[in-house]
């Protein structure tokens, strides 16, 4: 039992972990589009750090991995990748805003192992720190949406919700503000656990009845959404309770108006239920769902995020506002991994050199040095092997051409390729190979790259 | 103090992530173009592992950082990458052989922080697994020579030895089998700490002064090298104590034949008092050096590994061959800062899209869309600032174009773009700056990418 990895982590080999590498490319490709730079930071964090107010909220401080130094000082491994940016933030006054930054990086929570959850696994974010306009939220917004087509899903959707709205509606339901956080926290499972569930919840937690029905009935979708609320504020104009609600409401709009010179507004769509666990969002928060596939499988979010203006303050630094989005890169791998869109060989060599007796050995190792200036991806035979067994070898290991090199295409320059997959193969010179693959154009009879 | 990141690690901002990202890419571009995929392991693995014999010597388990989980579970933060990669070859007895796999991850090491070593760094690994052959070794030193040349460095030559010659050599110079071990530690430090102190460890250990002389007389650099082994060899003739030094040498001489056909051998040169720290070394081993550059750095190892046939076995897997070589990320990129080696923008984003009045701040994102499309980093304004601000913003932030967006501009269809650094512009369309900016042509007065 040594020999797995420990419980909750994973091993990824080459055919997956070419798989993951493509998603983080594409992530990072997109991130950089939108004037995003990258960022990294220690695995490990202080523990004072990260169990300071603010920081993801007790569940998650719950889980997180504990240790002491040789020193005696208290880490922790970081369990988002929120807070660190919190530290570097406060600590990095000078960085110019907005600071735009991603981060692509594991992190690890002490969770039940389960269908797509993991102890260690990776997150992807995109921040925008220092502004306060909702062009930070609109600009977050179309990252995660173009980071999910470019990754190729079609259909998803944005929901939106504020937390203005969501303590407005709590207060106008008549909340006690202690009570408002509770209650959050109960609606928050109303996707998995429905109505019944959410209501004993709140009343369990010293909600009266009638005041979490009245909530519930605010915000359950079907309950008229975005119309329905802004009918309510017609009809509730000027009664000061509602202000919040109306202000959050306003935010909400004009983040949806924003998105459509971004292009995404077609995806977005309110939902006035959608909470988001951690404590610290202050505006808009925002989650994108994608819909059962094929498969069946019904993954829930793929991302989420929203405004948290008061986590660098939290931190020490100043206030300042900040609006991020989180891609769930697990979840996102597992759907494109059950709904077969990935279409990837199993290894990056693209093409093996066969020496096909021992005279060949060194002009093999020569042509493979070629080919590798030229930039194509190759592999010789480094055991000694014949024939036969090198053949066998390219097969097994899925490299799609082998090129035969003897003393008769030494001396004329020509050489066989063979399409591994196909069975057909060519005669061609290494310069025509080397043009074929830089081109990524066909050979006469091979589809090359 | 909290805000700082835990001693011995490191916070990466923007510009020097920018260039860690470059020298990842050369890294992961060379390695898969000599037929090597990735792999990656979990950051922590359980303590019996990491303890276990073989698996990286005891200096450097001493230094590992150790926790419990929540269930008691004793677990330590890898500390290199091989022993992870002896796990993953146990357990996976279906991989087709040779494995060429490279890994590019962090790892931890609890060590006093000083000038170029800290407790969180980085290291990449290419490891050629189930070959018995030489060719393995040339080329694990072919990638790494490749690695260096592509990252720019002209100047560097790579040490070659045999752990069979050390071995050989202590045999002769009459050392109990008990204390090679010990004599090697010493030798080890040669580089660092001279003659005498070798001498005087060795003696501290309880080897004969004589003998400990004569083993240093006869590895020490500039005893002869590879002539001079030779012609004691061909002195002892026949001698049955020189065995495993015949056998050795005659490896190391058919590597750097080998060599030759990566077009390596150049760089190649023998040093009998090399040592390389970890005990699982078996037959060649080798470590690449940089002579101190301009800024009068010497900064020693760059790369270094070698073979190590016994470790997958003491993993609890079959007896498997195998070699290495590991690239110390931290020191490339070190001596690359130091020799002014870089020469990268402190920002990914290649333009800022200026809306000059409120009313282009619409077009100016949908302009935006249209060079991220095209494939062009752009940021525009998400502060709500002003002219004069953007620009100042601009400028700060490095980015090194800045296109006009106003109703004028609109209208004609032409905008202004301003070089910031030569502060010079130009008029153009926007077909025509996604034009410039995909063949990254230099545009009338501008130099594009």
């Amino acid at each position: 039992m040594t020999f797995q990895p420990p419980r909750g982590t994973r091993d990824f080999l080459p055919a997956e972990m070419i798989r993951r590498d493509f998603v983080f490319a594409v992530m990072k490709t997109v991130f950089e589009r939108y004037g995003f730079d990258p960022v990294e930071t220690p695995a490990f964090e202080s523990w004072d750090l990260l169990a300071r107010k603010g920081g993801g909220g007790d569940a998650v401080r719950d889980e997180a991995y504990y240790f002491k130094d040789k020193s005696g000082r208290e880490m922790g491994l970081r369990f988002d990748l929120t807070v660190p940016l919190g530290r570097v933030v406060a600590s990095n006054p000078q960085l110019p805003k907005p600071f735009k930054r991603y981060h692509m990086g594991r992190v690890w929570r002490y969770d039940n192992p389960q269908a797509g959850r993991y102890r260690e696994f990776w997150q992807a974010d995109a921040d925008v720190v220092g502004s306060q306009s909702l062009d930070a939220e609109a600009e977050c917004l179309a990252v995660a949406v173009t980071i999910l087509e470019e990754l190729g899903f079609r259909k998803f959707t944005v929901r939106l919700n504020s937390r203005k709205i969501l303590q407005g509606l709590a207060e106008v339901a008549g909340l006690k503000t202690e009570d408002v956080p509770k209650a959050m926290r109960a609606l928050d499972k109303l996707g998995k656990a429905g109505e019944k569930d959410v209501l004993r919840e709140m009343k369990a937690a010293g909600i009266q009845a009638f005041k979490a029905e009245r909530l519930l009935g605010m915000v359950r979708p079907g309950a008229g959404g975005r119309s329905g609320l802004r009918a309510m504020l017609r009809a509730t104009k000027g009664a000061g309770e509602y202000t919040k609600v109306r202000e959050g409401l306003d935010e909400l709009e004009s983040v949806m108006r924003k998105c459509r010179a971004y292009g995404t507004a077609r995806r977005m769509a309110m939902d006035f239920s959608l909470v988001r666990g951690l404590d610290y969002y202050t505006g808009p928060i925002f989650e994108i769902s994608v819909p059962p596939g094929r498969s069946g499988k019904g993954m829930g979010s793929v991302a989420g995020g929203g405004r948290y203006d008061g986590l660098v303050e939290a931190f020490g630094g100043s206030w300042t506002p900040a609006v991020g989005i989180s891609m769930g890169v697990e979840r996102i791998i597992e759907l494109m991994e059950a709904g077969g869109m990935f279409r990837l060989p199993a290894t990056r060599a693209e093409i093996y050199v066969l020496p096909v007796e021992d005279a060949s050995r060194e002009p093999a190792v020569g042509i493979c040095q070629s080919l590798r200036k030229g930039g194509v991806n190759c592999q010789t035979d480094l055991m000694g092997r014949n024939l036969k067994r090198q053949l066998e070898y390219a097969d097994k290991a899925g490299i799609p051409y082998v090129m035969f090199v003897g003393a008769k295409e030494l001396g004329s320059g020509r050489f066989v390729v063979k399409d591994m997959r196909k069975k057909l193969q060519t005669e061609i010179t290494l310069p025509r190979l080397l043009k074929a693959f830089r081109d990524r154009k066909d050979l006469p009879g091979i589809k090359v790259g």
